[in-house]
């Protein structure tokens, strides 16, 4: 019996073969992409060579062109790749997901790579592609933002009808100013301080907006 | 009696003259330090020349030269004249300061020299000179918005103990980053709404920030 059940040499070897090279492929699409990201923080995007992501990433030039054919396709990919791994968040309440959130920025910001990755976006701004790549990152972070404050309206931690935009531009903007464009420290009780204040603001009536001025934004 | 009081014709000669040099000097500090503020919109820092400001400005090169030895201190004074002109304000509530810094702010922004201002400051701020330009300006409108928020402890708009670089990095990094980082359009409405949440939850007291936390940053 133990023998029957057992797949004949063939079917095992194929099936083992087809586990092995899906774990490659994900292995060298993740190399590639976290080779990419530190490149980027390293000299930039116009300075970035796909020769150096494959010397980085221990992946042939080849291979990866011929997944990624230009070097806006392969940087926007690491882009979508790491701010993918900080989608999903739920610490049940808003002003745990905020705080999360911001915490996790300001870790980013003083690693090597988010510094440069930050600095690259500030001072390549007139390139187009960056322009795009920024653009990319700006969307899946404000769609990201606006579902933890709509689980927070839900939750009645924030009044109904009050304007999640002015919110997120506040919460962050405010601390990544301090952060990203003066280099300033920012304490986890620093931006517990400033997500208390515009909570405490919004609860007390005063971001609402009229749709006029909504749709003059 | 009238023909006594009036100053023989040397006398007279050389106050009128006189006079007339330091309007002159004023005129051209001011003409050389407005083109100095345009040329910087126009090209950045980096590629800024002595020659272009001094054709701008209708003023010879040596004149600026002597004047200003350095490019560095030519933009410098030009940034501090150009802050200088915003210094004094006082509407009789803070609500009423703080917007009228705001919507000055963001009508100077839609100005093809404050745009290219902002650029620079972006795009240039590897350069230890733009970076020491950058922190003039900070100094200064820092300054500025801390006695705005002071006289408005004074009259009781706001709480004692509120933490006044907090206010600041909500609302103006708040409202800057929309602004300037994203190219958004900020109405006077978006503006006031983000004051008035500022300004409520820190009447709520969320704005208040332990000794140890202030002095962590």
């Amino acid at each position: 019996m133990r023998h029957d059940s057992t797949p004949p040499p063939a079917q095992r070897t194929r099936r083992t073969e087809g586990t092995r090279v899906r774990g490659r492929a994900e292995r060298v699409v993740s190399a590639v992409l976290t080779a990419t990201h530190e490149e980027l923080g390293r000299v930039g995007y116009g300075a970035l060579r796909i020769e150096d992501v494959a010397a980085r990433s221990g992946v042939n030039k080849t291979t990866i062109y011929r997944r990624w054919p230009t070097k806006a396709e392969l940087v926007a990919a690491s882009m979508r790749a790491a701010a993918e791994e900080e989608e999903f968040l739920d610490t049940g309440t808003l002003r745990g997901d905020l705080l999360t959130v911001v915490m996790r920025t300001v870790r980013t910001c003083q690693t090597p790579t988010g510094r440069g990755i930050v600095r690259m976006m500030q001072m390549e701004r007139a390139d187009p592609e960056v322009e795009a790549l920024s653009r990319i990152l700006r969307d899946q972070r404000r769609r990201r933002n606006t579902a933890l404050l709509e689980r927070g309206i839900a939750r009645g931690e924030l009044p109904a009808g009050v304007n999640t935009e002015l919110i997120i531009d506040l919460i962050f903007g405010g601390i990544y100013t301090r952060l990203i464009h003066r280099g300033e420290d920012v304490s986890e009780d620093y931006a517990a301080a400033a997500i208390d204040t515009v909570i405490a603001g919004a609860c007390a009536g005063a971001a609402r907006l009229s749709n006029e001025s909504q749709q003059q934004k």
